[in-house]
C-alpha cells in the first residue's frame, strides 16, 4: 500500500482501520526507570487492564542476557523467562498477545528465547541500532524460525542519516519480519520528520506484507501526537504505555491513544482504573514524564541520559543550570 | 495567500518566516486559575523575560468590566487599568508590544480603553464566542478606532457548525481587525481538524491584511503539535505561555515553541530562567497542566470547568470517579 492510498483515511477521522493494532509497552519500556523491578501485582494489574481495554499486544519486558544482566541486580522483566511471564498470565487465554523484546548485543537470544510453541510470548521485537543491522536480522530470522511474529526497531531513527536509513530498509523487506519502526528514541522529530520517515518507509514497504509501526518519546510533548500522525499517514502498529510510563519524558499515553481510535473493540475506563490504582502511585519514585530536561535533550537530539542523571540528583528543577551545562557541551 | 502557497515552507523546517509573532498569554490565561490576581514581582519578571527572549507580544491581563467583576474580589489584571499596567512596564520603550484582552459581554470597552495614544497597550484582542460577533466587531471596530492593533479570537470553535464559521468569517474579513484566530477552547481538536479549520480561515482572509493565528489548550497534549500544525500551514500569530499557565490543561508552552521556531532573535534561556524561578513555583497552587480530568473534558469537547471543579475538590486524583460522571451525563 503506498503513502498515497494509506492517507485517504485521514479525510474520514470519524472512521476506524480494523488492520491498526495497539501495542501496549508501560512494562517493558517503564523498567528502564527501575532495572525492570516492578511488584507482581502491577503487571498483572496492567496485563488484566490490556485484555479488558481490547488491546492487541503487552510488551512485558526484555529477553536480555542473564550473564550481562545478572538476575539479582535486575527484576524479572529483564529477562522474562518463561516461569515468570506465567506466573503473571498463567496460559493467557485471552485474545491478548504476548510480546518482548531483545536488543542487539545485549540478549543471548539463541538459547534464552525458548520456541514458540513451548512460550506464552507470541512475539519478538528486536530493538537496533542502526550498525547492528545484520546482528537484528539474525535475531530476526531465529525468532522466526521459532515460530514468532516478529517486529524490527529502528531506534534513535534521528541521529541516522537518509542513505543508511534506506540501506537498512532495503535490507529488511528481504527479511522476514513482521513490522519496522520508526522510532523517536530521543523525542526530538516534528510531525514533519515523523511524515518524511513513514513515507519512506511505506515506500520500502510497498509490496510486501511487512507493517510500519511508530514508537514516541515524549520529551516535547509530542508522543501522541507523532503517533497519531504516524497512524493516519498509515502506520498500522502504534505503541502507547499506560500514563505515558517510560524512559525519561516518557511515550505515547494509551489513554490518548484510545481515546482517540474509534474502532469500537477498545475500551478506556480499565486503562484509566489501573492507572489510578496501580500506575501513578508509582510516578513519585519512578519519576517518568515530559519535563524540562527531556525537553533540552529532545531539542538537542540527544539520549535522554543525562537528564534521567540530572533528575535524580539534587539539582533536580535548576532547569538552568541543566540548560547551560547542555549548551556547553555542545 | 492561499493554503496552498503557505504550505511550501513546510518542506524547509530548518527555515524560518519572520511574519511570524509570538504573543505571550502567561499572565492573562494564567490568571483564569487565580481571578488575576499575580504578585507584581511575577508579572514583572514574566515582562522582562518576554523582552529578553524576542517575543513579540504579552498579552497582560484582561480589561473587563470593574462594575461586573469588582477590583476587591478580583486581581489587577483582571482590568489592566493603566496605573497597574505604568507599576509593571514603565513606559514599556521595548520592542515587546503590549495586549489585553476584552471578553464580549463582560467588559465596558467603550468606557475603559483608552485612547492607544493615552495607553502603554498597543493591541486589543477580543474575545467571543459565535453568537457575540456583532457585539465582537462593535468592539473591534471601538478599539481599531481609538488606534490599537487588534485580534478577535473566536473561542470554542470546536462546539461551532461549519457553516456557522463561515458566515463568522464572512463578517470579519469585510472587518478592520488585524488578525483572526483559530482558538480551540476545549483543547478537543486533532491535527486533521486544526488543518481543516486553518485552510478554511485561509480562504476567507485571501486577499485581506488579516493573518491567522492560533491559540490551542493542552487537554489532549496536543496544544504545542497543534499550534506548530497551524504555523506550518501559514498561520502567522502563535500564542503561548511560560511553563504552559493557563486555564485547566494550560495553553501551548513557550519554551518549546521558541524550540520550534528558528528566527535567530527568539532566546530560550530568559524564559527557562523565569519558569525556575517565578512560574513553576506557583504551580503546587495553580493547580494548570495536563491531567486526566482535562484530558476526559477534551474527549468530550467540553468546557474544563467540570475538571477544575474536580481538581479543586477532595476527589482529586480519582480518575475513574470523574470519568464514570461524565459519561453519566453524555
Amino acid at each position: 500500500m503506498s503513502g498515497e492510498s494509506r492517507a485517504t483515511w485521514a479525510d474520514n477521522w470519524l472512521g476506524y482501520r480494523e488492520e491498526i493494532k495497539v501495542v501496549d509497552v508501560t512494562i517493558r519500556d517503564g523498567g528502564l526507570m527501575n532495572d525492570h523491578e516492578f511488584a507482581d501485582d502491577v503487571v498483572r494489574d496492567v496485563y488484566e487492564a490490556c485484555v479488558e481495554a481490547g488491546i492487541d499486544y503487552m510488551e512485558i519486558g526484555y529477553i536480555n542476557s542473564q550473564e550481562q544482566f545478572p538476575p539479582g541486580e535486575f527484576g524479572p522483566w529483564k529477562h522474562c523467562r518463561e516461569e515468570d511471564l506465567r506466573r503473571i498470565v498463567g496460559n493467557n487465554d485471552t485474545s491478548l498477545k504476548l510480546a518482548a523484546m531483545a536488543d542487539a548485543e545485549k540478549s543471548d537470544y539463541k538459547t534464552d528465547i525458548l520456541p514458540a510453541s513451548e512460550s506464552v510470548l507470541d512475539m519478538i521485537r528486536v530493538a537496533t541500532y542502526i550498525h547492528q543491522m545484520p546482528l537484528a536480522l539474525d535475531m530476526v530470522k531465529d525468532a522466526s524460525d521459532k515460530g514468532y511474529e516478529t517486529t524490527l526497531n529502528l531506534m534513535a531513527v534521528s541521529t541516522v542519516p537518509e542513505s543508511e536509513v534506506k540501506s537498512a530498509l532495503e535490507m529488511l523487506v528481504r527479511s522476514d519480519v513482521g513490522a519496522v519502526y520508526v522510532v523517536d528514541s530521543f523525542g526530538s522529530l516534528y510531525s514533519e520528520q515523523i511524515r518524511a520517515l513513514c513515507n519512506m518507509f511505506f515506500k520500502y514497504c510497498e509490496g510486501t506484507p511487512i507493517e510500519v509501526g511508530i514508537h514516541a518519546h515524549n520529551n516535547r510533548q509530542l508522543a501522541f501526537a507523532n503517533t497519531i500522525e504516524a497512524v493516519v499517514l498509515g502506520a498500522n502498529c502504534a505503541d502507547a504505555s499506560f500514563a505515558g510510563l517510560g524512559r525519561g519524558a516518557g511515550n505515547c499515553q494509551m489513554e490518548l491513544l484510545l481515546g482517540f481510535l474509534h474502532n469500537p473493540k477498545f475500551r478506556l475506563r480499565p486503562v484509566l482504573k489501573c492507572i489510578e490504582q496501580y500506575v501513578e502511585p508509582l510516578r513519585s519514585k519512578l519519576l517518568w514524564g515530559y519535563d524540562y530536561p527531556y525537553m533540552i535533550t529532545g531539542l538537542l537530539n540527544q539520549h535522554p541520559r543525562a537528564g534521567m542523571a540530572f533528575n535524580a540528583s539534587e539539582d533536580r528543577g535548576k532547569i538552568v543550570q541543566f540548560y547551560d551545562q547542555m549548551e556547553e557541551q555542545e
